[in-house]
């Protein structure tokens, strides 16, 4: 179980070096954040894009090493690139360079060229916050706008899969609502209500999933007491699912920007992870997403998905 | 403009005590954060409920002073006794004790010796937290479930008029959202752009309002210059206005349970404000959603309201 996110720097350390290819390569924060996993050892990264800008990059910044580069200014066709080079096993992580989200999944979802691997593809994203003793993934904050109630069954079987490639054997899974009690009147509540009522009936093997809940009753064992809650999963979430993509986005903002937390995200779903970061993110933010592409690729394969 | 949730100990001081009829009040916690405001002598309770159970407690807690104390065992009965004192002008506050929160809040509405003065109640929640600069006031997250366009205009106007009672002469109010773009497929995103295009062609003399925007664009100066966003609102917002309950109870339990947030929150919309603490609210956050009612109770008298 991770202790914070920054618990990835230790945990790439053992792990074989994975090939990464960068979709859009040239720009400066996305060459900074593939530079610095680089030099921790545990990638090797392919740079699709507008080779004379990205080697002006690499000089300026002094950047060591001589990475691949494949030159290509179309931005369907450098995506395509990047999805040949998947389905022929010769990278293990895709990630988003200088490039609209839209067109690399897109290409990600092409039926031809695609590499789709699950039914769904969500954004899981992991955040650590001082003073809260668990790392806390968060899903979908970032992709799925307003989930179904089988797309969230779907986005909590991504976010599983993740967990248990880092290690999770049986992670804590919490339905997010803004109340404890399922009601009619709120959504949420009743889709947590579907999903556990479904689980009680079939229980998962490999996690535990309990809600709907408010935040405080996922996160604070004191409050779980005052409310005298009896619960697996209340006070000592793993995973948190929110109720739609305002809502997940709501908590990872939150957390990242007004309680020091530091995060990690990836997309799920793919034949590969894919690292998929904004502009807005932090070079720490960036890193740490690659090294969790890392990891989790690495857990896959031992896991022999 | 408040600096902390905490500055509202100091606000209090200079105020004319305020009287508070607190709904059964045979609760040791509510007659805990009663004693405590009644110390700093900023209100004078009347407490109503069981009278034996209350005298109890009160030489239990070895609570100085002597309230006023009417007799009432029936729920219904007890809230009319608070609507009726607030509506001959004998109280400036109500507050809710050990009763459900629904037959309060019907009392509340009652068309016939109910206390709704404007056309809609909401929650307004107020949190600082350490190393933000801002208070942010949060609405709604605890009473509209999935307000409609016209009812987050009428949860705007009881925010900014709470602001306005607390000193804010031109409060910066930000729409919540995911994104910062309006698309089709968000519904917060439509909202928002509705409620901006109006503002715009009506522009507010006493508010400035803009949105949507994902919480980093509001709180954050340097993720609003990283995207190149210009707004008066963005990166310096005071009221938090979001798409609907969960999305503001989110955020609102997120920053007090993970973030050290300090909180406190009244209801708004009534003839005087009403304070509707939870179990789950520490007794500080009790106590400071006292002063906040008292401190806004003051503003609306000043302001003529």
């Amino acid at each position: 179980m991770l202790k914070s996110v920054g618990d990835l720097v230790n945990i790439v350390k053992t792990i074989h070096p994975k090939r990464i290819a960068v979709v859009f390569a040239h720009d400066e924060f996305v060459i900074d954040a593939v530079h610095e996993a680089a030099k921790l050892g545990v990638i090797k990264p392919i740079l699709i894009g507008d080779q004379q800008m990205i080697n002006s990059i690499i000089r300026e910044k002094g950047c060591q090493g001589s990475p691949d580069i494949i030159h290509c200014i179309d931005p369907e066709e450098a995506t395509k690139i990047a999805m040949d080079l998947v389905n022929k096993g010769d990278v293990d992580i895709v990630m988003k360079g200088l490039i609209d989200t839209k067109i690399l999944l897109k290409g990600v979802v092409n039926k031809d060229y695609g590499i789709r691997l699950y039914p769904l593809l969500s954004h899981v994203g992991l955040v650590s916050i001082p003073g809260h003793p668990r790392v806390l993934f968060a899903s979908d904050g970032a992709m799925n706008i307003q989930p179904s109630v089988e797309e969230k069954r779907l986005i909590i079987e991504n976010a599983v899969l993740l967990a248990h490639s880092l290690g999770y054997s049986m992670p804590k899974v919490g339905l997010v609502s803004s109340v404890e009690k399922v009601n009619p009147k709120i959504q949420s509540t009743v889709d947590a209500g579907e999903i556990v009522q479904y689980s009680q009936a079939n229980p998962p093997k490999d996690f535990l999933i309990d809600g709907p809940f408010a935040i405080d009753n996922l996160v604070s064992l004191e409050s779980v007491k005052h409310k005298g809650i009896r619960s697996p999963v209340a006070g000592e979430c793993d995973i948190l699912i929110f109720p739609n993509l305002d809502g997940g986005n709501i908590f990872y903002k939150t957390t990242v920007f007004l309680a020091n937390g530091i995060s990690a995200g990836i997309i799920i779903g793919a034949k590969v992870p894919i690292v998929l970061t904004s502009r807005a993110d932090s070079s720490q933010a960036k890193l740490y997403s690659i090294l969790l592409a890392v990891v989790n690729q690495d857990g896959l394969l031992i896991a022999g998905h």
